[in-house]
C-alpha cells in the first residue's frame, strides 16, 4: 500500500492512504490520525490500512479526493530515529580516492552510519533553506526504509523482516562544513540540514520484484535546474542492503517503531568523468560532491560549484511502466528569514 | 514546576505533576496526555500545570497521591532529538592527555557534539542492558535541558530563553566499541547504548540561585555500587553553558520543541589520581574512563574495569538543604534477553 501525510497545520500532518497510480487519496484518520500511530500499532492498523487502500484502487472509497503531491510534508515530518548509511562503497571510493588516501578494507564488511537530525524533517516541496551558500549545500538522493520495532543484537533476517515502507529521501549535506566537523571526530551534525523525504511511503509487497534481497533496484532519476543529473540504479553496486543496515544499527540497543534507515548516496560504478555524466552515456550522480570528486581525480581541483540560492533539485522513482512510485522530492534552495 | 512521565504501558507514559519536595503526585492528562504534547503546545500548557503544581504544593489537588520514583520512565522516554555535548574541557583535556596528543586550540571556542539515538531511552530504574560486557560498559552523568522550537541561528540569548526544563542523564557509553567506531569518522553510533534520564524534570526557574547563566551549580552526585564516586559541582569548569550549546546545535537548522541538549561527562579540574578521589579528598569522577585515563597518565595503564553485569549506579542531586531535586537515576548492568 501507499501512504502519505498531508500538511493540516500540526507538527504531524494527517495520515492518508494514497492510490496505487498516485490520483487519489482518502483520509486514513479513523483507523490512524498519523503515521507514527500507524507505525507504533503496526499489527493493528496495518490490515484495515490494506483493505482502504484496495477500496481506493477499485474506486471504491466512499470519500476518495484528488492526491496532491505538493500538499504533502515528509510521511514522517518528525521521527524518533533517523540513521544514515553509506552502503554505495563507489561513493567511499570516489571520496578517498579524490583525497588519496586508501579505503579501510573494514569498509567492506562494517557499514558506515551516523546518526542523524530528526525532529524537524522538511516537506517534499519545502525549499531547503540556509543561512549562507558558503556553507557548500549538496543534495544526496537515497533511498530509506521505515522499520518496525527491532530488538538489540537482531539478525538480518529478523531485520529484514522489520521492514515497514520504503521511500525516497534528500539528505541535504553543507559540504564545506563537513571536513571541520569530521577532523573534531564526533561526526556530522551542522554539517547535516533538515532532510526531505518523497511524499509517498510505500510497502515492501507493492514494490513487487523491485524489492529484492533487501534492495531497492531501479533507477532513481535526479533532476537538476530542470536537466537530467542521475539515474544510477539503487540496486546496484549496493554493498550493505537494508536489512543489513538495519542490524548494524540494532547491534547494541532495541530500535522503536518508526526508525528510518537510509542507504547513503545512491551511486554506481562507472568509468571516468567524462563516462559517467548523463549526457555522455553514463549513469549520472546523485549528489554533486561525486561530480567534484572525478573532477579532482582527473583534474587535480572540482570545477562543478554546490547549490545556490534558486537552484532546483527534483528526486523521483519510476516503475517499470514509468509510472511514479514515490512521488517526488522537488525542492528550491532559498534563504532562510525565520521560523515559519 | 516539576514533571514526570508515569509507564502505563504505552510508549509515551502518562504526564504528571510532582511537588516540590517530590512526596506528591497528581495527573496531568486533563492538560496534556505527555510531556512531549505539553511542549509541543507550552505557551497553553505551562500556566496549566504550573497552577496545578501550585495547588499541589499547597496540599490542595484534589486527587493527589504518594509520588514513587520507580514507577517513573524518563520524562521522554522517546524524543525526537538527543544532541549531547562535551562542555567539561577538563574530561577532553584528559582523554588526550592519555593518548599523549595535543587538545586542539578550536575546542575551547567551538563545542563537541554529537546526535545521539532518542528513540527508545530507558527508564531511571530500568536495568542497562547489554549483550557482552566486553563493549565496555561506563556511566556518564550529565545535566540536560529540554527546549522549546528554537531558529536556525539563533543567538545564545534567544536559546538560553527557550531552555524549558532541565534534568540529570546518564548517557550509557560502549567505551570498547568508541575506537573503532571514531576511527571509521562518522561518529558513535553502536558505542552509545541508551541513556536513562532522572525521574523528574523540573523548570529552571525551580532552581532558583542554583541556575546562573544558562549552568546548574551544584555538585552531581554519583554512586558506584553504593560507594561514593563522584560529586563534581556540575556548574564549574563548564567551558560552554547551554545556551551556547543550543546555538551550537541550532547553527544550520531549526530545534523543534522536545530536544534535549546533553552537556557531556560533568568534570571538574582537580589534581593528580590519588588526589581527584572523593576517599582522598577529590570530587571524583563522573564516568569510569575519566579514572582510567588518570591511571594511564601516572602509571601507563587503566587499572580501574569497566561496569559488570549486576554494577550499580545511581546519579542524583541534591540543593542546598540536601533534598533530592531530580529523584535519582538508579540501574544495575543486566544481560540484555529480548524485548520486553
Amino acid at each position: 500500500m501507499k501512504l502519505a501525510t498531508l500538511k493540516n497545520g500540526t507538527r504531524d500532518g494527517t495520515l492518508v492512504v494514497v492510490s496505487r497510480d498516485l490520483g487519489t487519496f482518502q483520509s486514513a484518520g479513523a483507523i490512524a490520525p498519523t503515521l507514527q500511530f500507524a507505525l507504533d500499532n503496526w499489527d493493528a492498523t496495518a490490515p484495515k490500512l490494506e483493505q482502504l487502500y484496495a477500496e481506493l484502487n477499485a474506486g471504491k472509497a466512499p470519500a476518495a479526493q484528488a492526491f496532491v503531491e505538493t500538499a504533502c510534508h515528509s510521511p514522517l515530518p518528525r521521527a524518533y530515529q533517523w540513521a544514515d548509511g553509506s552502503a554505495y562503497i563507489n561513493h567511499v571510493e570516489l571520496v578517498r580516492k579524490a583525497r588519496n588516501v586508501e579505503v579501510p578494507a573494514s569498509f567492506y564488511t562494517d557499514p558506515l552510519m551516523y546518526q542523524g537530525g530528526s525532529d524537524s524533517f522538511i516537506g517534499p516541496y519545502d525549499p531547503i533553506y540556509a543561512l549562507s551558500e558558503e556553507w557548500g549545500i549538496d543534495l544526496e538522493a537515497e533511498v530509506a526504509v521505515v522499520t518496525g520495532d527491532v530488538a538489540m543484537g537482531a539478525d538480518a533476517a529478523l531485520c529484514a523482516a522489520a521492514v515497514r515502507l520504503v521511500m525516497l529521501v534528500n539528505d541535504v549535506s553543507l559540504r564545506n562544513l563537513i571536513p571541520g566537523e569530521l577532523l573534531k571526530g564526533f561526526g556530522f551534525f551542522q554539517s547535516k540540514a533538515a532532510s526531505a523525504f518523497s511524499p509517498v511511503a510505500v510497502t515492501p509487497d507493492e514494490l513487487g520484484g523491485a524489492w529484492q534481497d533487501s534492495k531497492l533496484c531501479l533507477p532513481l532519476n535526479v533532476t537538476l535546474n530542470g536537466r537530467p543529473f542521475g539515474k544510477p540504479n539503487a540496486g546496484e553496486d549496493m554493498t550493505f542492503n537494508f536489512a543489513q543496515l538495519i542490524a548494524h544499527a540494532a547491534k547494541t540497543r532495541e530500535l522503536a517503531a518508526g526508525t528510518i534507515i537510509g542507504s547513503g548516496t545512491v551511486s554506481n560504478k562507472q568509468g571516468n568523468l567524462h563516462g559517467s555524466s548523463i549526457e555522455n552515456g553514463g549513469v549520472g550522480y546523485c549528489c554533486l560532491a561525486e561530480v567534484r570528486m572525478y573532477e579532482t581525480i582527473e583534474n587535480g581541483k572540482p570545477a562543478t560549484s554546490f547549490l545556490k540560492f534558486g537552484d532546483s533539485v527534483r528526486i523521483e522513482m519510476h516503475d517499470d511502466a514509468g509510472a511514479s512510485i514515490f512521488g517526488a522530492i522537488d525542492q528550491r534552495v532559498a534563504l532562510y528569514e525565520g521560523r515559519k
